[in-house]
């Protein structure tokens, strides 16, 4: 195993090129370090900001051992890696950040819920469903509306239905594929927030400031950081974080989202997690032009072993991502004076594909 | 000839695959372009953030075609482009920018003072030399000390030499090889300033704020920007820049160092121009830090036909240049919270050589 910290010119692994990696790849190289890509996708848009790319699916063993050999570390743009996938590289001779325990406790919505409970992290009630009628019993506990996911996989509002009606609970059923589920509560939430938060190999936590998002059809549109909250809040959303990345020994970035329900019966804020992506995350974007160390070097930073970087924003940014056809705004965009354009590299604008985003400067 | 302004998607070329390619290809890749980079390094450290390398001398035939052939718009991370290149490029269907009007300008340094005198750029009086016979004159007209420099080639005071006694005169023209040269009178400047600016397509002209520079050994050490001078020189440096990259319909950054006299016999800031480069520029780097459009974004906005992006200043900075074995500080000013670090990839820190910088926000 390498010796940390990693110094510049060591190489770090990506599993993963899209654009989470690219952004990854173009804040590891300006700290000095290669960086080597797997992706299935040849010429992913990674890879053209990154020394060299494995073209293979990510649970190719050979493809992993190349890999593992060619990186001091390797970490990942997703979250949805297999087990046997880190054990491969790690056998290879790399440092894997985030560990296997964030993985697959983050793979798991029942797993995730679970675990943010145990370590006081509060979520909506849920119950975990296999059967229709484990699916009866909990629209029945839980009341409704109430929303239907996949345990595992789905993202950007794939995989989950939502249920406002006790006799539609078998077509939701249907709707998910009949795949172990989890049924969760309905929050009846003032407004979607969410932390983005760093831990170092030597356990020191780093939090920015938070961001409040607002989503379309499922998807992310805007984030606005750092977001119009009291201290109070922030210091809780700090205090989660701690919590949920101390509790899993966690090493790099973690995207946290919220549901900001307002004051509790004592006045205090409360905030229940919505779930957690133990990677860089869409909603930190705005580090980029808000911060000093944004949330892809303070990433590397993290998974090389140096000291995590400042968090503090030196200006206030809405970050808005644009999808498919709405790349097609570059013009306009490019000659905004406080517009900063971030774009990913993609061949197709395929309608809900995230093409870009902008950070504007408030 | 691609149409302008070009999409993102487009492909840019890159003469030169150093820190400064390196850093055009990762704003580049920032804007969704695609980055390819000629130089004759293999695996240099532009290359490694760029989509694919062409490995070839600068003036190869079959690697410039080939090239041309790959990229919409071309440019460089150096000056010293000989002509025919950028004949064959052009050739080969791309666009170039700079233009080999300002290439040819600033590869001679009697050409370049002799044209930045024509448009109102002052700079110190100089002297063509040819012959030691030359030579002798011009020590006679100008004064000593002076300064001898090569026509054509060096930087980072290679290929240069003060002449302080009559004397030695024939020594100081044999130690430059007896090349043609220019005799620049000494300057009794106050400071060492220098203004980044560029043109646009459309004829827009940007100038960022004045930079003051502290060289050591002829090599630059640190630019502080945006530096102390009161708005006069500032606009004086404006004034100069505009004439300079006007007259010469130049399309991209330009680094314009200057000497700061002090108030002329009027009470208006004088200010001489040492050199110009015809490219993004070290004294430039801080903008990295200090600017929403860095110096690096600016160069392909304009050679894409973009509109060109805001100048100002958000943030103070001091951009140290890590030389050779300097930059085995990284652990150190890794964990500095308000320094930025920039490390180029280099494999060997050979004495001398620029391997990083640092932008302290001050």
């Amino acid at each position: 195993m390498p010796q940390l910290p990693l110094p510049p010119g060591s190489t770090l692994g990506v599993l993963g090129g899209g654009q989470l990696g690219r952004m990854l790849a173009q804040a590891a190289s300006r700290l000095g370090f290669d960086v080597v890509i797997l992706d299935p996708e040849p010429d992913c848009p990674a890879a053209r900001v990154a020394r060299a790319q494995i073209t293979a699916p990510y649970d190719d063993p050979d493809a992993l051992q190349a890999l593992g050999r060619l990186c001091d570390v390797v970490t990942f743009e997703f979250e949805n890696v297999p087990a046997a996938s880190v054990e491969t590289l790690a056998e290879a001779g790399a440092l894997v950040a985030p560990g296997p325990t964030a993985l697959s406790v983050a793979q798991d919505r029942v797993d995730e819920k679970t675990y943010l409970n145990a370590v006081g992290a509060p979520t909506v009630a849920f119950a975990a469903v296999t059967t229709l009628d484990d699916l009866t019993a909990a629209v029945e506990t839980l009341g409704l509306p109430a929303l239907l996911k996949t345990r595992r996989e789905g993202y950007d509002g794939k995989g989950q239905v939502w249920i406002r009606d006790a006799a539609d609970a078998p077509s939701a059923f249907d709707a998910i594929g009949r795949l172990p589920a989890v049924l969760e509560a309905a929050a009846v939430f003032q407004r979607e927030l969410s932390v983005i938060a760093a831990r170092g190999r030597d356990g020191v936590v780093a939090v920015y400031p938070l961001g409040e998002n607002v989503h379309r059809n499922g998807v992310l549109k805007t984030t606005t950081a750092p977001a119009a909250v009291d201290s109070a809040t922030q210091e809780r959303a700090e205090q989660i974080a701690a919590a949920v990345l101390d509790g899993l020994d966690y090493v790099g970035v973690m995207g946290i989202e919220l549901f900001d329900m307002g004051p509790d019966a004592e006045g205090k804020p409360e905030l229940l997690v919505n779930e957690v992506a133990p990677r860089v995350h869409n909603t930190g974007h705005w580090t980029q032009d808000g911060c000093v160390c944004d949330q892809f070097e303070q990433h590397v930073r993290a998974v090389v072993g140096w000291p995590l970087g400042p968090t503090e924003a030196h200006a206030r940014i809405e970050m808005t991502n644009l999808l498919g056809d709405e790349v097609a705004d570059w013009p306009a965009l490019a000659a905004e004076p406080k517009a900063r354009l971030h774009l990913y590299g993609k061949r197709q604008a395929r309608a809900g594909r995230k093409m870009a985003h902008v950070n504007r400067i408030l």
